[in-house]
């Protein structure tokens, strides 16, 4: 295939993920799990196994399928770093200032019981050596990791779901919103502290976590100083012009860039984490919109569909045969883990906030799915040596499954007539905005 | 600077080949040259080499300057290709049909001159031993390489310096924009014809030739049937939605990398070929305004600047300050020989079909000036084999300086009154639809 291979691959992860994408939307799932099975299918897990056995004209037919090169490596990294920038983009700070007490408890915990019950039950796992850990960095470390992928929830389904069903506006869709928001938050908090803390090593005396602890406050102080200053410079200079030009998207971009490697660079933090803070500061422009639209071109069009097939091509076929039924025993329980942890989680935070039963299943049905970012995650876990790559596979099907089952169960828990069936219609403002977001959404990323 | 050393790279190249190229703006000149400028700074060539002499905290500074990694390549690459469909997109088959004899004779000799007189130069400073040519492939197949840089018109600088004189609805005004387009057409098939026979190795026995031509013969028929059979279908499946949509960008990207990549895999010709052709193919279906302006958004927010800046990169002083005063007298002759060759080529075209001599030398200093697309065949070149490395910087020199000088040029030229003075003005209607694209393309590439 030689040295132009790459437009060949480039040409079939873009056709591929699209065309999976609009089988998975047409029976309404998202296309994100569309793009997923594609890079299964054409990648190592399924047609690359096969076909290696089969060689046409000197060439063995596997050079035709999805490989992680080194090149669709790093653009799949970009499309993340582009996809973290546009959440942040996203971001409303004012928002999140709105979101009440009892959204925080619920996230709060909605993280907590994941984490704890993900890192235990695969601390375990790694202990009796069912499954390697990796060496080089702790075993407790990579457990802790699989915990943080656990946590992060995508709630878009939900919205969709509940929005077709007219429930979107009702008391428990409120909250599900509000604690989605904090939700993203404390999992990207999380996310930072456990790849600052595994990049550094897993023999961390005190001394070096106080250290690496210290790093990670100065990266946040950072963030605040160069937010103030930098956002409001960048809004006088978009000011200057009425219209949106090249050079503000060309100079956004370049801010994202240099976060996300000062975040590495510098403090030791995660280049996504950079990333989104440098959306998240850029939404106070009040032209997130315009921006967020330019970036979401090159997401569709080029980079996001490389970043989700490249999850897919993560999981091969060889190796998971070789890992037989320990894989497959892992991938059933993390999956039961993940979809009970929300609802025990966020539920328990909403009974203690004084929902009432109904409400707290509820809610905690509405958290159950993980999408985007923990698949985000799980890369960063990979490419950091946090995370088995054998691990991939399970957490795919997690990912997959959390999101297909969560419309399935949404539709009893909302559809009962509880006591409360008739009152729990409520004016949401967090929901209208979402609602809008949402519509936005479906234009732009991976949809259509 | 590890892994992610290549966040602060593209952060790098964005931000300055956007700050260069307002600057050129500024000064009335193309921001490509301002891009060029960009690459050459902050590449090997100036910031690189002097940076190198200095240590910083464990970190040679030179790792803070831009270098030409696989990855910058690559992007490069699909940067071209993106560059090249995008040309393709933009060529309207019925104005190439509405060109008459005199702008078919004003090209075609407008090619033949600097391709004939550059190769000739070329050769007999290779055999002078001044720039030794590249081991592998023949010196002669090198020299008409250069030849076929030599001659990539690149009219938009001229559309625009007649635009603002109100000359561009005049007789040499319209003869130079139907030479431009068949300058472009005549200049891929040069192209496609020269990289085919490079690839194959110079010992090429006749037998050999004959097949290489029959393969290219192949390709043009492949062209030709593919083309009728996709743009109709496509044309089709994109009037099922009245929007453009997701779907048809990500179709045509996929029909643009599967013709770049089997006319390499296939044909054994340029990909660049395939991309211009697969554009010209989707220019059929009328929504090509729709397309283009998703792929100029990848395009100037991320692809461009990386081409325009590798190609300065390219350029590495300690290498020239080796090579010293012959690369300094192969620049400044090939430079002369640019600007001579298209005057004297495009002018005694003109003068055949019986223009007469005012006309005839404002026709052939409307052509002078080289742009993208000369470095995009370089670019090919250097890939290929078919140029030395130390050539880039004559080059570069060759299409800054004809660009800088058109303008200047053109303002004598067109504002001496001849005898023919006042009846040049004429309605052209090439000049219209020139005219509004120009303006398309100011909105969107590498511009503002």
């Amino acid at each position: 295939m030689k040295e132009y291979g790459y437009l060949w691959e480039l040409a079939l992860i873009l056709g591929s993920t699209k065309m999976f994408g609009l089988i998975t939307k047409k029976l309404k799932m998202p296309q994100v799990v569309g793009a997923l099975f594609a890079g299964l299918i054409f990648g190592p897990a399924v047609l690359g196994n096969i076909l290696s056995n089969f060689n046409v004209g000197g060439f063995n037919l596997a050079e035709f399928t999805l490989r992680e090169t080194d090149f669709i490596k790093m653009l799949a990294e970009i499309g993340v770093i582009v996809l973290m920038f546009n959440a942040g983009l996203g971001t409303d700070l004012n928002e999140l200032k709105k979101c009440g007490k009892s959204a925080f408890l619920i996230a709060l915990l909605g993280v907590l019981v994941p984490l704890s019950v993900g890192c235990g039950f695969t601390y375990w796992f790694f202990k009796e050596g069912w499954i390697h850990s990796l060496p080089g960095t702790s075993t407790f470390m990579q457990a802790v990791f699989i915990g943080v992928i656990l946590t992060a929830t995508s709630v878009s389904i939900t919205v969709e779901t509940l929005q077709e069903m007219g429930k979107l506006k009702t008391v428990s869709g409120n909250a599900i919103l509000g604690a989605a928001i904090i939700d993203d938050i404390l999992g990207i908090v999380a996310l930072t502290v456990i790849t600052s803390l595994g990049a550094k090593g897993s023999s961390g005396g005190t001394g070096e976590l106080a250290f690496v602890l210290i790093k990670i406050c100065m990266f946040f102080v950072f963030v605040m100083l160069f937010g103030l200053i930098t956002s409001k410079l960048f809004t006088k200079w978009m000011d200057r012009d009425k219209k949106g030009m090249h050079r503000h998207v060309i100079g956004a971009f370049v801010i994202c860039l240099i976060m996300s490697f000062l975040a590495e660079f510098v403090f030791g933090v995660a280049d996504i984490t950079g990333a989104f803070f440098a959306g998240v500061i850029l939404s106070l422009t009040h032209r997130e919109q315009f921006l967020a639209s330019k970036f979401d071109v090159i997401g569709y069009l080029f980079l996001s569909p490389i970043f989700f097939a490249s999850i897919g091509m993560q999981v091969d076929g060889k190796q998971l045969s070789h890992m037989g039924i320990a894989v497959v025993i892992y991938a059933i329980a993390i999956t039961v883990i993940a979809v009970a942890t929300k609802i025990v989680g966020c539920g328990l935070g909403a009974k203690i906030c004084r929902y009432n039963n109904y409400r707290s299943l509820r809610i905690g049905v509405g958290m159950i799915s993980r999408g985007e970012v923990a698949l985000i995650v799980a890369n960063k876990g990979i490419e950091a040596g946090l995370m088995p790559k054998e691990l991939v596979a399970p957490i795919i099907v997690m990912v997959l499954f959390t999101t297909i089952i969560t419309p399935i169960i949404l539709k009893p828990v909302f559809l009962k007539t509880g006591p409360n069936a008739i009152s729990d219609q409520m004016d949401s403002e967090l929901a209208s905005t979402y609602e809008k977001r949402v519509v936005e959404k479906k234009k732009n990323i991976l949809s259509e």
